[in-house]
């Protein structure tokens, strides 16, 4: 069974991620048979500005209804061709974040064992490092897409702790979770804290594309050298919205303007087609701060696109 | 098995009401064994000014959630107590009116013959009708209290239409799904198109209390005048949000400033206490026009506290 | 020919107060035989905190075509008994207040000449002093009704200028537009600026009812001492939508929590009738800051309470 | 009469759209003398997500007071050059959807019977059927340019209906509204509902552009390949808002991240000078879910362009 | 120094509470001299269900510039009365709950060694354990007046932290913070997670009442049993926003309707005349979840009113 | 003293511009030593449209506090290389527009005479006049780029009043405050009152760049063409955040579709980099139009990016 339908759908009044059949995560065969497990992380305790990514699953299932299977550039009937599977969210009790990144990387973990590429909705993005972690030690080491305003590298320095949402990127590179050489950095933008935000990235050789280049040059020409970065090394994209314009994703806490467009970034996750995408995440939608739902609809194409990978090989 | 624990609902990350678990209603005993039944309406096609109540179900099932199970007032523990289940939505074909009026009498029949009472959550208030006709063909003509702004007696003259929710009082009262002398109209305000429009309740013995009148005499004193007209007959309390003030409902399309306070309405449900309910529709929920789900909030506590008018039977 | 029907309405797109019909302003006998003129002053020029009130006649204008025309309390059809027209809004040169000021007088002056009592409809409370001295010009010392947060009888002091929106009780004691002993202010709360704030109205021997106190007598005891003070007197009612409670009147400058609800505002205006009512205005409506037109709809409400006073008589 | 000043337009404190004239469209010329009419059409029926479009044309009016007549790049005084009137909105029973199409046929037929170019502001896409009818059937088989999200030409498969606002194209290829070959569709993009979602307007050798072409090609590529498709034949215009990206119309009720940006919009409308455009609809705008106008905003500049478009002729 | 003039506001265009005088917190003898010292705590770590309230000192600060300073019914200049100071916000790792609790502890401790009153602003109601500490500590066993829409005397059992936000109550009880008898909680409502919800405080012997008891009875008559309850002990009083109902208050974490009116509540805290006032504070705002700052702008006259009792004695 | 470290900013809960220190405006050298002086000037009395720019300068301080210092671009750390300071707001009497010019033309010469440039952060467009001929008093005529919707060269004759935000470069023009030739409009579009709206710019032989011709051509490109019309010239900025489209900038008052993206506004201010930058403005957000403060994060940007040009000299 791919997709439900639409009177389905009407008939049970729940909203699963884009309308899909979802599994009962007790079930110790759970994930078996499946390609794409998606599981909602309502966490932002790792948050320094303005909280709220934890609603984000619950109002990005609920528009996810409206995202339909086919899709037109690839030629392909997404949720028929794939088995893909809502796995509801993930538990863990919200005031201890260690043991929050524990359940996320045993989650994962358990979704990769089955064979699937787990997509975990954030939460914000301290919840990406555990998800790299799982993916990591099923896979070796990475490459990584990781869209986003910032390099997210900082240290415990200005927040007096080594997890928030502003850090899974240096924990990843110290970890060797990210092959050397096979990170990329899209989207990056914006003041930094000082001279400095940059060299972690720059010393482990990342390919770092600010946003005004990435305009300049064009999403295609970009993503073919990502993709050459990439090559046929087993691929996680961590999808930060922040990446994104405020303008056209106005639902998130630590907002930076002068980001992608909503077509670009659409453009961007298609751009990765013809790599080994083995996860990916999508983190830091804040419904608190959205209108008329623009951030989640937009979060929703970027994971229907996202899955649409995995439908094209 | 009552609300489900908060674990649980973190884990499968979907959202019926209130935490309760959802019956298959492909199931030809969906409903066995259940004391209520919550069934969603999620349609609007009847509404004559602003519309998007066909999107309340699905806001009202999210921020349900929120609401515990323990009636600190009765003293009982409303789903431990009764088995109450979400039946999901009605299915229907949204662009013909006379067919979603059909497929919501036979699903409320349905619930009805299960033993159970409806909860209907709209949509707008013209599902009330063959809600009210599927429970009057079982229990016999009904007592209905129906809270409002409006008389919603309307005919066809205005909108060229005999069945929009302005009018399915005149339908009840017509066709004898009330008793004589049992309707009760609590919350009536505002202009009048003409003379005539309080006639036809005035003619058929209904009980009419303005919202000046209700505060001005107290909710706990009209309630006492309502349960003696509701005597032991079967209830069935229709309850259009508009009855409640705009500060306290901003999200519904027709808002007539003036109305109940959140606490008069939730005093209202549980002034009855003591009847014989046997079945409860909540529309006119606009989420478009709401603001952090103040209307959705409310709309979940008016529900719960009719579904505990049952568990203290 | 009094309100236009639904379809008349529907027919001509435009938003008239009430659906009236508009009268042509031009023309040099436009008010004759009208009993009230409803007129914009879309002026909000003399706005201390946040302006925005100048945008209200749009707003007011658009959801007044929800309110209907038959009275059910007064048991009388209003725009049927009476001539009510639309003026349309007072002309002026936006940035010169004394012009403004003129202009509304000049106009307000020709409503009275005509016979009819004006309705403005600001627009900020600085727009009251002209229509109060035109009022007052006509049918002499005015008894006066106030409704507001406000005392409204601030000099020149704090902002420089004596004639912004915070002053215009005072210029009508200074100008003797108020009878002595005939001011009636209801819903003044909040802090003062200094001990001396209620000294200009209580040596005038206005009768001041704060809105706790309107609330522990309710609004029928204290509308029966306000029509005492009254009396045959010619009334006009200057009505700040900052006298109710910004949680049912969102949209407007200067909030002070505390205030009337709908249903007492409402009863408030309902609560004059009796009373020999010359002219009426509505002011500080800002719709930049309303949600879902809360503030406008219920302004429509009481532009139409204070209309039936007139239809009552 | 051109477009009023804006002294006109504030005296009368209507909002015709433009600040242009109003007909009375009682009269049996109404339209006699035009070159273009502009006509609301205030029905949402044939939504199948989020309604709420029947509320457009009140605020696109109240907006359009905002846009002057003078178009810099086409050096033409737009409303000096040309007739343009607001002829109010059609009139229609609101709960009879085949009636709701006679109706709107019929006026536009009207309008094409003066003379004039229709311009029809709805309201959903549904309202465009009529509009196309009404036209081909005075000027024969029409050049159609499409903006929209989708191909609009669903079946009545999903929703039950075949009249809905996603199959207006549908019938206007299968009647002959369009002349073989004549048929553009610009900004398509998203997931579809299966294969053969663009069978049909393929076969009918459309010209399809997707969002992404657009951009990449260029504005100005794209519209000169478009006017040579349309070539002499006569135009019609309609745009659905949702073929705008939600970020700069979030007030749209099926919204599809990663459409035209505004300054794309404009310029693809202003594109089509030369043609022979004989009408044009700008429908799907939903306020409910828009913010601070911009929907409407970038709505009344679209419906500029489109006008102007006769003037420069 | 009183409160700074409105010119003196506007010229440093800083936004300290109530245009008072700021204190360099540094120095070691900030607060000598102080009566009344304002502290934000900008953390909302402790929130179980929608987070944000970190945010609300910068916008209770921003509004209360619109406060002034003379309170007409205590007839007292409250700022020129009292020497009340804005002491900026408390310093803590915002990650470390437990260093939060010790710095909020110290800092409060700190003011009330000076003589001084604290009025803390929070942030969510866990920093209310604290606060208590300090005071009790200092004064000794406290009579405490709660204001809240909930016990906050739950367990770590359901989100697996003892010191959430629905805890302090708890702790302040068996930490013997309160004097036995001394507890008054008010405004309590809605359901319960289970039936021993309130066991904790009934053994305690605190005056529980509940929000619709509170309107039965009248502020009055309840606040005079209050201040017997509470005698001469030295008195904490602890609001949170939410015992206000969500109309008035919409920008907060863990809405419940039927709560206080804004008048109720202001008229709450002003029946505390009399009282020996030690110390408050304001919690669970959140500016996210707020519309047109009504939560903000209700915060700040709750907290005015509060430094007004100060002022009276 | 650089700008604070965020434990500063927190520690002191004041929203100073950028997390600078704040000079005391009353001291006679409160300037003395400083690079650049932020002066807020909380102004909108010659708004023709939808006023609130008056309340920018408090929300524009709270939301800069989450820019840092370092320009990753410009590889500098602007507020350690720069003396930058808050110097306040500019005090004058509200209602009196002479005064409001003569007090901000005064404390901008202050500014300049210190021998630091003025950043003035409004306020509506009419305060940039006064700021011109303060820096041009010093500097002789200047080069000025204006970044507008507008070409801000209106007479009296709509609104009467010369003075009013659409006049300011009309006056600068005829005061000679630019030099001849050395004004570059960029961002212009939307249609005009007249055929003569661009004749006085044009006659001034001033470079106007259409948003569309800079879209067309690129950022990069048309910058080197505006610095080369620039020169060495002493060069003024003028930015009217109504420049950048509305979906950037919601919060705006008088918007018009089709503006610069929030990248190419950036992009715009960056490209200024070598020229002799003495002064800047940042004029028309209105906060209560704006969204989740997306218009003022952006308008804190191009302030950084505008004082970053400085310190890149």
């Amino acid at each position: 069974m791919s997709q439900q339908s639409a009177a389905h759908y009407l008939r049970h009044g729940q909203t699963p991620f884009f309308r899909l059949p979802v599994v009962d995560p007790a079930a110790p065969d759970a994930y078996a048979g499946a390609d794409a497990i998606l599981l909602g992380v309502p966490y932002d305790g790792g948050t320094t500005y303005q909280p709220g990514a934890r609603l984000a699953p619950y109002h990005i299932r609920r528009v996810s209804a409206l995202v339909q299977s086919y899709h037109p550039v690839h030629r392909t009937d997404v949720f028929a061709h794939l088995c893909a599977r809502d796995g509801g969210n993930v538990v863990f009790p919200p005031f201890d974040a260690a043991a929050v990144r524990a359940a996320v990387q045993a989650e994962v973990a358990r979704v990769v064992a089955a064979g699937a590429a787990p997509f975990v909705v954030g939460g914000d993005h301290s919840v990406a490092l555990p998800a790299m972690r799982a993916v990591a030690a099923a896979h070796g080491p990475l490459a990584v897409v990781h869209v986003d305003a910032h390099h997210d590298t900082t240290t415990a320095v200005v927040w007096g702790d080594p997890w928030h949402h502003g850090t899974p990127l240096r924990h990843a590179i110290e970890e060797a979770l990210i092959a050397p050489g096979a990170l990329v950095q899209l989207g990056v933008r914006g003041p930094w804290g000082g001279a400095d935000d940059g060299t972690l990235v720059a010393q482990f050789g990342a390919t770092t594309i600010r946003a005004d280049d990435l305009a300049e040059r064009g999403v295609a020409e970009v993503m073919a050298e990502v993709r050459k970065v990439v090559g046929a090394r087993p691929l996680y994209l961590t999808f930060d919205i922040d990446g994104v314009d405020p303008a056209f994703a106005p639902g998130t806490g630590t907002p930076v303007p002068g980001g992608l467009s909503a077509r670009e970034a659409l453009q961007l996750v298609r751009g990765l087609a013809g790599a080994n995408l083995v996860g990916m995440d999508l983190v830091e939608v804040c419904p608190p701060l959205d209108f008329s739902d623009l951030t989640s609809h937009l979060a929703a194409h970027l994971l229907y696109e996202g899955i649409a990978l995995l439908a094209r090989r």
